[in-house]
């Protein structure tokens, strides 16, 4: 409760700086990280109603003595009788948001939600959580780092039993199933598994598939698992006996466009300087048309969260965020190359959390 | 393909009755039902534009490569670098809808979504996708019939396993582990598994745990799991050894409930009449306060869809819909008591689809 307490006040400090009157969050991440939990998700509206004065539970009736157990937030409970509208006006007059003019909505929240609030408050204007909540979440503490050190260090070793898995005759699914396995082994929830191999490479979300990875394969492998309340994020790169031709050049041009964006990431450069650092030394090795994706994304109570690393992201890099730095080549019907690091930005520049060093890991063909 | 051109051509013979200019969809079932597919569900904008003329895919390039293996809908990708505004506008002109008036908005979708497309329309009007989408996906031919009576007989074996491991001194989560086992066994998907003993069956949704199951304790067992397109459902009640006082006659009340639910589920009828046959039953029995959910919900591509079986909906029920009865009673500090069952409506009424009789388990106390 005391950390609720702490948030609310901090994300009040932010609704003021932003002329904010109204923040309203569904089931999911960003009312985890106020409350500490978040209710159940199905299409019954679920929304957290935060005023610049006090707060409120708009709660389907089945969820709510569940919810009075984790949260002393006053709920204004629905039954699926009469449906949420009075329920949602009363919650909104309790808070004093009837005459709210700025309302930041849930990105993430269903559509249906979103506009049961909007269609309540006519003449109300929008926008989305990132420069309230989002620009809160994009910092972690302490205590947050050493749980994300942690998963990075678990996603090492279950990229190493991966890699020690590859060879000619296995598929792509099996190798999936490995690193899945040293993931749970570690307590670890497995999140996402991309095994993508030859030409697969060149889809960045290629689906782990059948495929039997044969010698001269280029082997793209990004997993992500969770121990609490954190996930990890990473990608490395193998490949299956003699590289396919012209895969060491484009493999040290990835290699560069990664230390060309550690480089550029400091506390006080733009996210999208950090975008262009990497994009640069692609483009200019005459591959930019195949760099078709973002430098990086945060993480934290997300997989995908703020600050994202993009061509056009004016968001200020600080100490404390925490993001991926993942630059990517993808060559139609040949191979793909990514290289992911997550990064946690300090004073002096960022720190790495994965110990696994980025080089090629070269399986037996 | 066949399929898709047939379900594009329901659509807007759907569109054309209800004024519908243009349907917006993201990743999820609703798209997967248009297209047999659904894209990457991220952040980034991915949605399925549908005039009365054409149709196209708002698509981030990253995933545009994957996409086009996959269906032949004109895609309209758009790179991290620029962002999706751009490519919206291409998409909306390319099939007529710039002057659109009056837009479905899937439901589902994530608020950033929906506002996106909301806001490129100035002044347009929006509805959900129940009147369009959703008012075709309620009824099920007699091929997905098969698929969700193969989903409901594995479930039963599922619930089978599950009643078979109760003894006192189990925990629910090693109940709930056993019921997975079974539905993986099967080629199932484990989806979700309610394992609710003691005053934990008095939360509708309870959050299986490892609290111990002992003698006198009534267990809620709700359970679902997937095998290919369609999901199933079911909900059987337990005692393990004595029932808690007055358990039997609260039993007898919601068995008759769901006797007059059933008896109420015909073509022709609306589905709050179906609702309201369960909930007098409980009421007059003076439990009406302890029954905080609808009867029940539709199941299809997603485990909870329309036909919602609620106090206030009008929807005509109609042969080849499919839906849940599911009333409960739920006393606090006591014991909770649902009993679910999955119908096919056929034009005599309805039938359920589970082959395992409603009847209490008794397991040895």
């Amino acid at each position: 409760m005391e950390r609720t307490a702490r948030r609310l006040a901090e994300l009040r400090k932010k609704m003021v700086e932003t002329g904010i009157d109204l923040v309203a969050l569904g089931p999911g991440k960003h009312t985890q990280w106020v409350l500490g939990f978040h209710t159940y998700p199905d299409e019954r509206p679920a929304i957290l109603l935060i005023s610049r004065l006090s707060e409120a539970f708009l709660m389907p009736a089945l969820n709510a003595e569940d919810s009075r157990g984790q949260t002393s937030v006053r709920l204004f409970p629905w039954e699926d009788a009469e449906g949420p509208d009075q329920s949602l006006a009363d919650a909104l007059e309790f808070i004093g948001a009837r005459g709210a003019r700025k309302v930041a909505i849930d990105e993430t929240m269903r559509a249906d939600f979103a506009l049961l609030v909007l269609d309540s408050l006519p003449g109300v204007a929008h926008e989305f959580t990132l420069p309230t909540v989002g620009a809160l979440r994009m910092r972690k503490d302490r205590a947050e780092y050493d749980i994300l050190k942690e998963n990075a260090r678990i996603n090492d070793r279950a990229m190493q039993a991966g890699m020690a898995a590859l060879r000619p005759g296995i598929t792509e699914r099996e190798v999936a199933d490995v690193i899945r396995a040293q993931f749970t082994q570690e307590g670890a929830k497995p999140l996402f598994w991309i095994v993508a191999s030859g030409a697969n490479g060149a889809f960045p979300h290629h689906h782990t598939s059948d495929r039997v990875i044969g010698p001269g394969d280029a082997v793209v492998v990004d997993i992500g698992g969770q121990k609490g309340e954190f996930p990890s994020d990473m990608t490395r790169m193998a490949v299956v006996g003699d590289a396919p031709e012209g895969y060491q050049e484009v493999h040290g041009v990835v290699e560069a466009a990664v230390q060309a964006a550690l480089s550029a990431a400091k506390p006080g450069a733009r996210a999208c300087d950090v975008d262009r650092a990497a994009r640069d030394v692609i483009s200019k090795a005459g591959y930019g048309d195949f760099f078709v994706h973002r430098t990086g994304h945060g993480l934290g109570l997300d997989v995908h969260e703020p600050p994202f690393i993009t061509a056009t992201s004016q968001v200020l890099l600080d100490e404390g965020m925490v993001f991926s730095i993942e630059p990517g080549i993808y060559l139609p019907d040949r191979f793909g190359i990514r290289l992911e690091e997550i990064v946690y930005l300090r004073a002096d520049g960022p720190e790495i959390l994965s110990e696994l060093p980025r080089d090629l890991h070269v399986a037996a063909g």
